[in-house]
């Protein structure tokens, strides 16, 4: 049976884009992880499958597998992607999207220049939401690790984020710490964790280990998480630009209780059709 | 302008197959390197670009580009992969096709069961011809690295090799001597590296540093210098199987002067459109 299927990218965070709405896909964890394969099969971080309408004032719905097979909540730079590949391939002429995600709906703005803005929605701080094991909510947890300590946030934005602050990014023990505090006891879902060095009060550089994938070229929530906790620890004002290994995002955030809005390109890279 | 292209895969050494008959291509190192790429571009270790005959008494001439752009003069994978596409895109109906590379002619034949046997030809052991630095031909040549020194087999098949043998594959310094061996001085077009164990005299298992790549699932002419150089040390029969990463091919040499025949599966993994 032939699939037909898009390849596109977020920063380097690269997607291999199912349409199910014009056709039925059964997209088993086994079935994505054959498609993630860059060997043997097409080759991505993660497999995006649209579909229709299943939460009420959306137009679409979308899932997203790890190169794993595991289904994730929620991924920024698949949202970018998402709202391209529905444009472009005709799906809707809209500007605004309203779209339902494993982690509730979200809403996608194509802007003139064809990059797109993200509505992330409002970050959850409280333990029991992202969820980690915590008396209280902080904007600092002191977490042990191995024989010692190491302060962080954690945010959800729609997937648990760790956020550690470092001061040289090119430094950072991403590829050490990442996979320990990923599977720390503290974070039941297992978490993201994303290492930053603030620049200043409107710039940051940020690299990020992801949870059932490690160290991408650019993470989405990643970088609304980050731009979230630095302005927790008071060092960030509402408009960030976040340089991540693949480019850049902007991140704009009010404070407590308002929404995360994120800006940045994607790229659709070839069509093609694999038998399965 | 859109660019079709088949992905294709021999044992999982992965190329990006285009049709340089039917369509102009014309293929720079720089667009090479661009559509090898994992993320932005499709992704594969070489691109195979299949061109109309250049050499008497053939049917087809193709050309293979590293993803860093260089071009190779041969590689067995990519002579199964060209086979199989020529017979499954229409472009040929022969069960055998003449076809010249850069390192000469050679005649492929497929096999009822879809694998493809390629004469490889006739191994060139002569230093000059490899191209390595020797006084004399011999079977066994010391290669002084860093502070030590390695016996290795040096051997043309089309591209120049160097073949070691090792006890146990699992621990051999592929990625330590690999990139030494290859730029060695010795080697003045640098050179493959083949890591070799020779378990009985019919079967070996085999990993390979490739020139311009680094160390690869499978590597066809790998297998054949591995054979001919076990061979030359008075270690294998004529029928040897050779075990890589990716799977096994089955080489046969009968000695000096005769040519080696290689058989092996080819697996076309999807076709795609890329704007360029």
């Amino acid at each position: 049976m032939p699939l037909r299927f898009t390849k596109m990218h977020g920063l380097g965070n690269d997607f291999v884009v199912l349409d199910g709405v014009r056709e039925r896909i059964d997209l088993t964890p086994a079935l994505a992880a054959r498609l993630a394969d860059r060997r043997f099969g097409i080759g991505c971080d993660q497999v995006l499958l649209v579909e229709p309408p299943q939460l009420p004032e959306t137009d679409f719905h979308y899932r997203i597998f790890n190169a794993d097979g595991s289904e994730v909540e929620q991924c920024g730079n698949g949202a970018r992607c998402f709202a391209r590949f529905v444009r472009d391939t005709g799906l809707t002429d809209k500007a605004e999207i309203p779209v339902g995600t494993a982690a509730g709906p979200l809403l996608l703005k194509v802007q003139p220049d064809g990059q797109v803005s993200v509505d992330m929605g409002v970050p959850k701080l409280a333990p029991a939401e992202i969820p980690f094991v915590a008396e209280r909510q902080a904007p600092h947890y002191t977490l042990d690790v191995d024989d010692g300590a190491v302060a962080i946030a954690a945010v959800s934005m729609g997937n648990p984020h760790a956020v550690l602050q470092v001061a040289n990014i090119d430094r950072a023990p991403v590829t050490e710490l990442g996979p320990r505090i990923e599977c720390h006891a503290r974070f039941p879902n297992r978490t993201n964790v994303g290492f930053v060095q603030i620049q200043d009060r409107g710039r940051v550089r940020l690299r990020v280990w992801e949870r059932g994938t490690g160290e991408t070229l650019a993470c989405g929530t990643g970088a609304c998480a980050a731009a979230v906790a630095g302005h927790l620890w008071g060092e960030l004002d509402p408009d960030v630009a976040v340089t991540l290994p693949g480019g850049t995002l902007v991140i704009h955030w009010q404070g407590l209780g308002k929404p995360v809005q994120m800006t940045g390109p994607a790229t659709r890279v070839f069509d093609g059709e694999i038998d399965l």
